[in-house]
Formats: structure tokens, sequence, C-alpha cells
């Protein structure tokens, strides 16, 4: 199933749709992110943006590849959002 | 090259040697994680410990697939690093 998935997501990947979806989500975080700091640099802004989003996507799929209880997903995906808002509060204290 | 290295990385995985050498540097991390959060629960240990490996790793990984200056690597692992204190900073005030 996995490996289906694979290909079936090389297939997809470089699609035009897929290139314009992941463009657009790209954009709505980049706004969510200006508003949750506001005050830094362009160049802070585009760094945190590049560290949470590949967390989440690295992290989250080594994190799949093992079976878990939806109570240890849960755990999980609450630790890293707490540290997405511990990073985020560091930020707009500097 | 990659493909070669990931040859031997999937070879080498498995290897006693390396099951070893994981689980030194595994407990080595534990022990400083442990001395860096005294007060936290084994729970919350254990999930950070798992969360901080991961990020490290997983993220490490897809950030070295693209090429880098030595700025934007230095700048890529210093904001990391910020976002682990920060997390650490925030689980020893709770």
């Amino acid at each position: 199933m996995r490996i289906a998935l694979d290909d079936a997501a090389l297939l997809h990947r470089d699609a035009p749709e897929a290139q314009e979806a992941r463009a657009e989500g790209n954009r709505a975080f980049g706004a969510f992110m200006r508003e949750a700091l506001p005050d830094v640099s362009d160049t802070t802004h585009a760094l945190a943006c590049e560290l949470i989003i590949t967390t989440l996507t690295s992290g989250g799929k080594v994190f799949s590849e093992t079976a878990r209880t939806p109570a240890e997903i849960d755990a999980y995906s609450t630790a890293m959002a707490d540290m997405f808002c511990a990073y985020l509060a560091h930020l707009t204290r500097d």
C-alpha cells in the first residue's frame, strides 16, 4: 500500500495542479505566520516559515512510519504544537 | 553519490555495531535531556526526546537535500536550536 502510494505521489508531485496547490498553501501559511510575527524581519519570517513547514512535514512523515495509537498521535502532535508556540513566542519577544 | 550512500546506509543501518552506537547515542541524549528537564515526568521527558531527535534528523535530512550556502546552513541550524531552547524553556516553566 505504501509503495503504491509512493508511486502515485511521484506522479502527482510535479503535476501543475499539485504545484499550484502547494504554492497556494505556502502563501496561506506565510500570511498566517506574518500575522503571528508582525514585527520580525522578512528574513526571520522566511526562516521561521521554512523551519516550521519542514518540521511539520518531515517529522510527521517519520512519526507516521511507525504504527501509533490515537493517544500517541495526540500526545506527539500536542508536543509539536507546543514547540512551535514556544518558538513563535520567543521570536515575538526578541 | 547519494544512491551509493543510500545503499551503504541500508547495509549499515541494521548491523549490530550501528544498533549499539544508536542505543548509546540515545542514552547520552536521554541523560542530557534529563539534566535539562529535571522536574518533568518520564512521559514528558520521553516525548520531548523523541520530538527533538526526530526534528533534528528528519528536518536536517530534508534541509541537506538542497544545495545550501554556509550562511544558510548557519541560519537554519541557529533557528532550529532557538526552537529547541524555547521548547525546553517552556517545559521547565510548566
